[in-house]
């Protein structure tokens, strides 16, 4: 499909899904269109385009060249001459720019209602609210109208609607991709994010992004990802920080943890009590004070307009910073950096905390009714992040009760390419693999599947239709041949692998050995091991062992 | 000497040079002898100690256990339990601790003199001030009673005291030295310095106490350090950032910096004006309000102590920080980073930049007469570094008016040991080397002389009592050999050889060649080649000739 075809497309997506609360300023169709069939003049060029055709759209507090940025408020609404960096970049690798996404004003909150363009519905069902900031580029994503669309993430803007409607949301480490020509929220700890329905396609926009541009004195250069092992230690909050969630998240949750378990992953219950404390700072501290350095002037000027053109809560949130002290701040920090020391040092030799990323799913009113302890319950697992620089990413991981739920991984900073590939092993299921021979238990090859991530599941026995040959191999294996008649049930064992680690071991099986789907006993089928016939000429028939433990057995 | 020979003689120059006000605590002299003691046992028995009876004091807001830590305030004092970090490291490593020195009270100046124990007089001429805020620490250095002193930095406070009294001042990267047990000054900013009279011996002692101790939240392991090129690039300031300078400063400035272009140094002359600029926001800003934080209640409530025990411009310049708000303080970080943004890109591609360390040496009296004036215009080179996260160094570069001259070299977080390296070449002088072969410019072997640093200082020909000889090497080298009569002047040039690349150099140098002082026509002496004897049996005297470029073109 062309670029051109993908923006149709999305305009007709647009129509059909009547939302026009996710937009603040959509380009006029011809307009977009005229900008796709420029990228795929581009790609005929033979220019390299890694996002062509990506059809996008941007958060309204991110400069987007020919639309203005009111971060919510038209009263502050400037024209930007040029392009964020991080939009210029997307565009630059053939991504086409929809339009401006409705926000929580100034990106403050977490819930998607706090607008004069109204609330944003949830992506899902329409009584619920989005979450927020960016609540109008996650919808887009979540409805399918968009592939990528930007976000903001201070205190979770880029995490909380990801879960609340079912896709991902990219938050990169702090400085990664540059905050030049974004509307501050608290300078300091914003971040760039993106959304997407496919991770890969968060990530490679998320990479296309970074890098420093000279402006941003907070930008910088990415480093080496810590390597991911083949068994990763997970770390997940204690019960005791599980609880107060949504009916049936806190059992999704346990079903994700033990998934990954079966995947692969070695799971470490930590107390993060820390880390949760740490959190409430950034709105219970002098740490709010950067948003009114941010927007205090403005909204002071012109608080006339409070209840029109500039939400009453957000107002309320961003004048609570005026009366900080500087000698607060610095309190906070050392409180905030002594919280920090604690938790980390709790997390070490893990690679990630797993959490849910949001701890329930209000409806508009839920919010209406209160808008301020509504919204501050969201934050509990994402607050932190920032605070602390760390990288996170937040996936789908099921539906509870006809919503969606998700989960959170939260890295060091520059962990952002580990955390994608644990993220792999949520959104990619285990592979059961049978095992007849030298993998079993105790066996001499049974370490490549440990290497691989694998886990025991159970023992097992093939259908009554097969049978086994001692082959004549190194270290000895026995092979495996289904046969019309005369077959007996083989003993052996299922083990679960990380689909990762299947592929790399799949892609490592010598000559004569292979895979295919084998049946068990039970009537399930399985991939197991397959023997090419070549090897089977000849070898010794040791059926009647009934299993390669047996045979070897029978042997000594 | 054993370390209780060197600690008896300590004391005995404490009461020779009679500065009582050096000292806020002085442990007794037999404590101090049997620590010493303990420290000699522990080498006889065979452990390594890297420090090993060095005398050391430290700066009383210091922890050092079993005396008080007033942080120049008796009403402040407590009885720490454990040493600081800092402190113990230096003790493990076989270092003694005289006592505790006096400061600038909360180590808030640069002067030495706001202190209830009385001012700090300058260790070279005492109507003159110490520098502060380390300014006990420095002075006994500086007099020769302890062979290491712990100060710490903020402002300039470990480098401004070394350069008025003529020793070395090391400010490491902030957070390689824990602070953990330091009072704070500015918690984020603070660092643990080290004055020596020997740049090794406080290097030696700078990574001694270097690494993470599991409870300051801001430390930070060490990195690699940017090599230095055999031809570092370095920055130092227009002329016009040079003005007001004390009398024959600028001139002396000036000279060293002659002096390192002279020694392989390859000078770029850069408007520093942002960093000046980001320099006057450490006081001028909101920054001050973590001294609030960190000391100011303690002022409100003892504000009865004010002119007493506590001092009246420190009192001034921390209560001064109340009235800043949490949102200025924002304001004014987005403000420094922008000028670090800028100041710091007009750093790019050099190793470091070099300043005078202070700008004026003032009387006692000067600074009775205008105690926050004289003190500002102290920290105009020192005020920025820690505030925009830089390592720097501070080392003596002459006598000027018969009172010492210092320069401050200034670098990227982590580059302390280039810094120390580079600091070499303005201690150790560059060394003359006399060629007058292939190491002539435009001949085969040149380039070894560039790559060690060197650089082409004149044309010159020896005494008349030399003859020359074509030796048998490849490539072909001439050997030159004194004879007693029947000589000749012989020409050649002199180059100029950066101290730790003239060794190299003469290390690498293969037989028959070797070094040794050669006569030149003016009466002098340099370096030069000589020749084993060896070589010039039967080799070809081209004396006749004049020179090596001689004989090679009579060759053609």
């Amino acid at each position: 499909m062309s670029a051109g075809e993908r923006v149709r497309a999305a305009y007709a997506r647009i129509r059909e899904v009547d939302r026009p609360e996710i937009w603040i300023a959509l380009r006029d169709e011809d307009d977009a269109i005229l900008a796709a069939e420029e990228v795929d003049a581009r790609a005929a060029a033979g220019e390299t385009l890694p996002l062509l055709g990506l059809v996008a759209a941007v958060k309204d507090n991110i400069d987007v060249a020919g639309l203005p940025t009111t971060a919510g408020s038209p009263a502050y609404a400037y024209d930007p001459e040029v392009d964020a960096p991080a939009v210029a970049r997307l565009r630059e690798a053939g991504a086409v720019i929809l339009g401006k996404t409705n926000l929580d004003q100034f990106a403050t909150g977490l819930v998607g209602t706090r607008s004069p363009h109204g609330a944003v519905r949830g992506a899902w069902s329409p009584d619920r609210i989005s979450g927020g900031s960016s609540s109008g580029s996650a919808v887009a994503t979540a409805l399918g109208i968009v592939d990528i669309a930007l976000g903001t993430d201070t205190a979770g803007s880029g995490r909380v609607p990801a879960a609340l409607n079912g896709i991902v949301g990219v938050k990169p480490t702090i400085g990664l991709v540059p905050t030049t020509g974004v509307v501050p929220a608290c300078r300091t700890i914003d971040c760039v994010t993106v959304f997407a329905r496919d991770l890969r396609a968060a990530r490679t926009a998320a990479e296309i992004m970074s890098g420093p541009d000279g402006v941003d004195p907070l930008a910088r250069a990415d480093a080496p990802a810590p390597a991911l092992d083949a068994r990763p230690r997970v770390a997940v909050p204690t019960a005791e920080h599980l609880g107060g969630l949504a009916p049936g998240w806190a059992e999704a949750f346990r079903g994700v943890v033990a998934s990954l378990a079966a995947n692969g992953v070695e799971i470490v219950e930590v107390d993060i009590a820390p880390l949760l404390e740490a959190a409430t700072l950034l709105y219970g501290g002098a740490f709010v004070a950067e948003r009114t350095a941010a927007v205090g002037d403005f909204i002071e000027t012109h608080a006339d307009l409070i209840g029109t053109d500039i939400d009453p809560t957000v107002a309320k949130i961003v004048l609570g910073g005026r009366e900080a002290r500087a000698s607060d701040y610095f309190r906070d920090r050392e409180n905030l950096e002594r919280l920090g020391l604690e938790g980390l040092r709790r997390l070490d030799g893990t690679v990630a905390l797993l959490t849910p990323t949001t701890t329930w799913h209000p409806t508009l009113d839920d919010v209406a009714a209160d808008p301020i302890g509504a919204n501050s319950r969201m934050g509990k697992y994402t607050n932190f992040a920032n605070l602390l620089d760390r990288s996170a990413l937040a996936v789908p991981a099921g539906v509870v009760d006809g919503k969606p739920f998700g989960v959170m991984l939260t890295g060091a900073p520059f962990a952002d390419r580990t955390l994608a590939q644990l993220a792999e092993r949520i959104t990619a299921p285990a592979i059961e693999i049978l095992v007849v021979g030298a993998h079993l238990r105790g066996q001499p090859l049974n370490h490549q599947l440990v290497a691989a991530g694998g886990t025991f599941a159970r023992a097992v026995h093939t259908a009554s239709d097969y049978r086994l040959y001692a082959l004549d191999t190194v270290p000895p294996k026995p092979g495996l041949a289904r046969v019309v008649e005369g077959g007996a049930a083989i003993a052996g064992e299922v083990w679960l692998l990380p689909a990762a680690g299947f592929g790399t071991f799949v892609a490592s099986l010598p000559q004569p050995m292979g895979v295919g789907s084998t049946r068990l006993d039970d009537g399930t089928s399985v991939t197991g091991f397959l023997c090419e016939r070549v090897a089977l000429e000849g070898a010794t028939d040791i059926t009647a062992f009934g299993g390669w433990r047996g045979y070897l057995q029978g042997l000594t």
